[in-house]
């Protein structure tokens, strides 16, 4: 593969929530996402879950606090953990996390995406 | 886990090419490097190895072909292939690779780290 310029990649992604697939090594996927707004509740049984924001501010909502990103912070989110994904404005994020990770995990709704496609 | 800031924590870094612990999720490390100048040819047997660029201009030597990665860019070098990063100026980066990947790879010398500190 060739290298990737992370925002040539943002440039082509148009709708919100929808994970696109930018790299995959050992068994983890590096996907990119335009957020705005509340996602839905969930959580991962079987994944930990990395979240670098590129820009804008990511709350990460969980039952018993809220942990807040800025551009070039980085949160990862245990397996089992319960959170929310809030968007006051829109966020550009990178995540990590193994593949066939499910972008709303436990819960299957119409934001889930079972395929992600590539960028 | 507390959320990380990329640079404060490279801020705490102050020796080149001595990657430092910043996360863990999956069996996987996330590190960050400062580094500057040529490191050794290497490669890994078993992991393929994520460079992201977050300052400076880094260079991937491969045998038959050179990757030039700036801030924004990332490459994912595959299992088995030699490289040589080269850094004229400081660069910054950041790694993703499965834990007990070794800094120098296949090689052994004073560059090696065995045990990265967490940053």
């Amino acid at each position: 593969m060739d290298k990737v310029n992370i925002s040539d990649k943002l440039d082509h992604i148009d709708t919100y929530w929808n994970p696109h697939l930018v790299g995959e090594l050992n068994g983890q996927h590096v996907k990119l996402s335009k957020v705005k707004g509340d996602f839905v509740w969930h959580h991962h049984a079987d994944a930990d879950e990395m979240f670098l924001v590129i820009k804008g501010r990511l709350v990460l909502r969980m039952r018993d606090r809220d942990v807040i990103l800025d551009p070039g912070e980085f949160y990862i989110m245990p397996r089992g953990v319960e959170h929310l994904p809030i968007a006051e404005e829109e966020v550009h994020l990178m995540l990590f996390e193994p593949e066939g990770t499910l972008n709303t995990g436990n819960v299957r709704n119409e934001r889930t995406v079972d395929n992600p496609e590539w960028a």
